[in-house]
């Protein structure tokens, strides 16, 4: 399993994904699943994979020009004239991926199916994210929906549709990002730190800051524990349901 | 779907369910999903039902005597000695009624599975609380995991991870309960009120207070708005991370 999340404010884009991968509980790893690429001052774009490892890594590996000329990065991503074009031109490598597994013969208990978060920016057209499906086709944020999940996206979901604002920063927007994947790494043993993230600022079209936190992170352990304590504290703070019943 | 939770606390048990059922989202109804007996001075049983309404109906009015004479309500729950056995007894009745279902020659697409919660107290034996999967096996609360969740799980599962406590009463059981369906009725359209309760006192041996609590409820609309303005304290309560990053 996998949990990433891509989200839209005002001021740009936030990336979060975790890094385990397993192929049943006992056989995890850490692979990072957050790729990032700029063309300075033109284009810059940040992709979350959740799904097939072979398939994401296949994938990831053509951007990075390992795929001959037509597939490389340059045409396939940095030299598009909009998001919606890099959209359209990474949906159909990651469909030709999958289906050139599929179509490989030997038949796979799992899937070979990859989804992806798709942000970034090019000059002349809006910062936006997408979400891409292995099918190739794709929905866009908007201002009822400004953030995507990819994954185990149920147990971090309440807190993102509470706490969302636009209006928030990006130090803001790490903390929201950082206990929806609390929450989840709690539930699900398969989403695990370190987590990796990508902050985007509108209209600098070049990549913003950037990191890992690992599970001894300092803030990340404070902001878990504070936030149990929060949570308690709320919780108590409502007033009891009367019970009259039957 | 359906969500539905029954849950163990020192002082006995609670249990909460909707009562949306769906047959894809252009097709939904509103049923009772818990179903309580009691033998006054000797036993009591609640049932909690989540998957096919078909399955999960039958069970129940087999139960209520109309499934001859010795799959009855007396012989089945309420004259066993002990939870476990009422547990088998309701498991493999489950298990028979889907068996029934699947072997009726015609193929349906949709499965006639059914996931129970089961709790009460006989007398001389502990309040307790079983999961009953659809194959008729079972799973029993501990103190390690002292709540079953059934249906739409996962959105609902932060808080009582976070704010549970065996400790606390009825009233706080129900809040905390009502906190969960919350957080999922925001997420899931198939989740919806009137949400049925159901309490009992340990060593009462007979049905404690039980209600409904429609949508438009005075109570569960003031903690739900509360709510939101708790958890968004909370989180403005957390410190920011210090973005260094690359």
């Amino acid at each position: 399993m996998t949990y990433a999340i891509g989200m839209k404010i005002n001021n740009g884009l936030l990336f979060m994904s975790d890094t385990r991968t397993n192929a049943g509980v006992d056989n995890i790893s850490t692979f990072k699943k957050m790729f990032a690429w700029t063309n300075e001052g033109h284009s810059v774009v940040t992709i979350l994979a959740a799904g097939n490892l072979a398939t994401t890594q296949s994938l990831i590996s053509i951007f990075q020009g390992n795929g001959g000329s037509e597939q490389n990065l340059e045409t396939t991503i940095l030299e598009q004239n909009s998001m919606f074009d890099v959209a359209k031109s990474v949906g159909r490598q990651l469909r030709k991926v999958i289906q050139a597994n599929s179509d490989a013969g030997q038949k796979a208990d799992s899937s070979f199916h990859a989804t992806l978060i798709l942000g970034g920016q090019i000059k002349g057209d809006e910062p936006t994210i997408f979400m891409i499906y292995p099918e190739g086709n794709f929905i866009e944020v908007t201002s009822d929906t400004p953030f995507f999940q990819i994954g185990e996206t149920k147990y971090g979901k309440p807190i993102l549709i509470r706490a969302f604002d636009p209006r928030m920063g990006f130090a803001e927007g790490l903390k929201l990002m950082l206990l929806s994947f609390d929450s989840t790494i709690e539930a699900n043993l398969s989403v695990a730190p370190p987590l990796d993230f990508q902050i985007y600022e509108r209209d600098s079209f070049k990549l913003g800051a950037s990191g890992r936190i690992e599970a001894d992170d300092p803030y990340y352990n404070k902001i878990s524990k504070k936030w149990s304590l929060a949570l308690k504290t709320a919780f108590n703070s409502m007033p009891n349901l009367i019970i009259k019943g039957n």
